[in-house]
């Protein structure tokens, strides 16, 4: 006889609630009969009666069966008979799928923010409207007549932005690459997807820094992989853990963010990377480069990216426009090995044939137009001056409450509580008088820590967000 | 002792070759060891002798160990020793994942059109440039300045976008709707996509029509789908055998294609569209339609959408631009419950972050401006007079030899060589001769069935691309 798997990612109450349906729907239990009382079924599966009742709750609300207090459960003529009409059960299929959804946390700044258009954005990992280039990517698109053909793109992307890249690479990372080498993709979001996705298998064991966003992101385990944790110190992760890692769990991949890390604003020690590429061409393992926020470094030449000192061909690198042009554009890139630009553009075309031809045209007339160093310089400036406000609010209104390290690029700062706290309540308090921000548990870490975005609200806000979120944490400590 | 799982999708030597190197890292043979010899470890796994040389030649090239002729294999000091680079296996790395790569005949197809521009194209499934609303968009690109905030999207999609396709869906399709009923997708591929990953889980069951385009798309087989058959024949798709298949594999969702279906062009007869959705809500049973033709239909009104008489709430709708516009825009919609889309939203944030907003505002400014009727007047115009050219042809040059049903709208000729032949020697002879289709057999037919799309090749070039096939085919058959 059938029994409800327990390894199943089903709930028990659903996988009975199909198991019935199909047994009805064969026959087994025609039109208006009865079906075993709650108590028998659960003895028959061996499970609480409660999950026979959500079981039977199910079926219900479904229209297939039905009860009457004292003849008991019966199949309903409703669904099995001549008029039996009724919608498919979309809130189930809404529930299935292999694919995780986002983290709670995630879904309530997004519910939270889509509800309130006021509230004072500290949670948003991206640019204010006005250091946008907005101005300057309306000039562009007026002066430059569209006339190319509309048709799907390349797999790997519209080619004159991919030699624009080229350049760019050079000028600004010290990366030199070719235009077949580069992948463009839709943001780093999905650079990371379809590595994820396609270069590992379920199972396959991977080295994240520790905190990081790639925990914020469930795409690593909705791909099956195991996580295993890189602590992240004032000068980045460090190296031997990696191989501790491989020699305990064989790790397949590392994925880091060397500068201006996302949450914590750390930038890896030059010794340290040395001995990172040392062990990673040692053992033969891809370093996933994230690099977004290099040429926002406020003071003094950008950090180089590893990719620049990887002689042997350890690294992937990830780049993108969302950090430090627009996340609206959605253009980002990916240096890899032909192997991996082929594969992953084949996976690609099947998930969404491609990225529109448009903005990526737009993205490669602002790399090579007189707008971009102008930009770039704007952009480091505004980040600067709001980093600055945010810190003095913090300093102002939570001097002995609150500890951070003082980011030197980026958009994030990396903030501990001291008193305990209760990071939900926090957020909640926060949401209702109108800031918000990202609990540090959302990146892997401890309770009691959390990530301000300074870039995305207003300069004028930032103060009187700051003390809105005073008032919360003094609320909530009381 | 450790076996190879035989069960595994990966292969035998792989999984030799992963032990192994597992083994060797972890010590068991350290540098300068001798390993077993071919033999003795074929006999200890019980495989073939060939499968331990694959894997010991695999482990060669990543230069974890070494064999002289009359020493044996040995563990190599470069690995583990003191001067130990190399790069990772990328190539592996590519072969792996769960993502399947696109069938060979279709990577093939993407190849010879990527060699060779000048080859005439039956095989790409979109517009010609000259049909496409080229000079239009510029026009709206420059009417319009672009002044709105450039960050991330509204996880559904650009608002405005989806309110003009309310009043679109309503005056075009008889559908219904409010906006937050829309989710904007790249293209229907990603509606597809978003779909299968996660409505859906591995094992469950679906009909799929037969053709279908839908056997060119592995998403379904990456999916973890198992598929089952709906045969079309020049009314469609038999509502009846939904049943039957519902009975015998309890199919989770349908997936129809009922107008100009792609690759048949068959349009579903009415009599069954409505048997059709009583069976689904009989059975409770999702129809997932896609419906990216109808607005072509050549003379007369199009036929009308399933979900246009859907009373029960059976379908998820989905429609493009790409094939009455243009693929290089990348904008697709899908109309479900709120429910599934909140949830493919959120799955899609995932993916890649949403959409770039610049194609989406240009998009709602092309429906709401005064060049959309005319635009689709002039494609069917187009469509209609290229449809001609290529029957023409075919009748020209090939009486005997080919069969077909001629479309009323869409983009594609389905014909059948009537004489038994190899479709991959077509294909390749077809190629070298300079024009270019697609085998039927990737729809999922048997071989000797072909799709044209008369819609991507220059008119002027439709005779000379037949004569080149035709002369293929003869070479082919004699």
């Amino acid at each position: 006889m059938w029994k409800p798997n327990r390894q199943s990612n089903q709930p028990l109450y659903q996988q009975i609630a199909d198991d019935l349906e199909r047994r009805i729907s064969y026959g087994e239990f025609p039109p208006g009969s009865v079906l075993p009382s709650e108590r028998k079924l659960a003895e028959q599966l061996e499970v609480n009666r409660s999950t026979v009742v959500l079981a039977y709750s199910e079926l219900r609300a479904l229209g297939i069966i039905d009860s009457r207090s004292g003849s008991g459960t019966r199949v309903t003529k409703y669904k099995w008979g001549a008029t039996p009409k009724h919608p498919p059960n979309w809130h189930r299929y809404a529930e299935g799928g292999s694919f995780l959804p986002n983290l709670p946390f995630m879904r309530r700044i997004r519910e939270a923010l889509g509800q309130n258009q006021s509230l004072i954005d500290f949670a948003s990992g991206e640019l204010a409207a006005d250091i946008s280039p907005v101005e300057e990517i309306n000039i562009l698109m007026n002066e430059n007549h569209y006339t190319e053909y509309l048709g799907y793109d390349n797999p790997q992307g519209f080619v004159p932005l991919r030699q624009e890249l080229v350049n760019y690479l050079s000028q600004y990372r010290d990366i030199h690459t070719t235009d077949s080498s580069i992948l463009i993709t839709s943001g780093s979001q999905q650079s990371l997807y379809l590595i994820t996705q396609c270069l590992l298998s379920p199972g396959d064991a991977v080295a994240i820094e520790d905190p990081s966003y790639c925990y914020s992101l469930p795409m690593f385990q909705t791909a099956g992989l195991r996580l295993f944790r890189l602590p992240v110190d004032h000068k980045g992760v460090r190296p031997e853990d990696i191989r501790t890692l491989y020699k305990k769990h064989r790790i397949k991949m590392v994925f880091i963010n060397p500068n201006f890390q996302n949450p914590t604003g750390a930038v890896l020690d030059n010794e340290r990377r040395i001995q990172l590429l040392d062990v990673a061409s040692e053992l033969g393992l891809p370093i996933v480069e994230d690099d977004p926020f290099s040429l926002t470094a406020y003071e003094g030449a950008p950090p180089p990216p590893l990719k620049s000192i990887d002689s042997i061909g350890s690294v992937l690198y990830i780049g993108s426009f969302s950090k430090i042009a627009a996340s609206g554009l959605r253009v980002g890139w990916m240096v890899a090995p032909h192997s991996v630009i082929e594969r992953l553009a084949d996976a690609r075309q099947q998930m969404d044939f491609g990225l529109s031809v448009i903005p990526q045209r737009v993205a490669a007339q602002f790399l090579k137009s007189p707008y971009f160093v102008p930009h770039m310089d704007r952009l480091r400036m505004h980040l600067l001056y709001k980093r600055d406000l945010l810190i003095k609010a913090l300093q102002k209104e939570l001097p002995d409450l609150i500890t951070f390290t003082i980011p030197q690029g980026g958009l994030h700062l990396w903030c501990k509580i001291i008193p305990k706290i209760n990071d939900s309540k926090l957020l909640e308090e926060a949401i209702r008088r109108g800031v918000i921000f990202v609990p540090g548990s959302v990146y892997g870490s401890d309770s009691g820590y959390m990530r301000f975005t300074y870039a995305r609200p207003k300069a004028e806000d930032i103060g009187s967000g700051i003390s809105k979120f005073a008032a919360a944490l003094r609320d909530v400590l009381s």
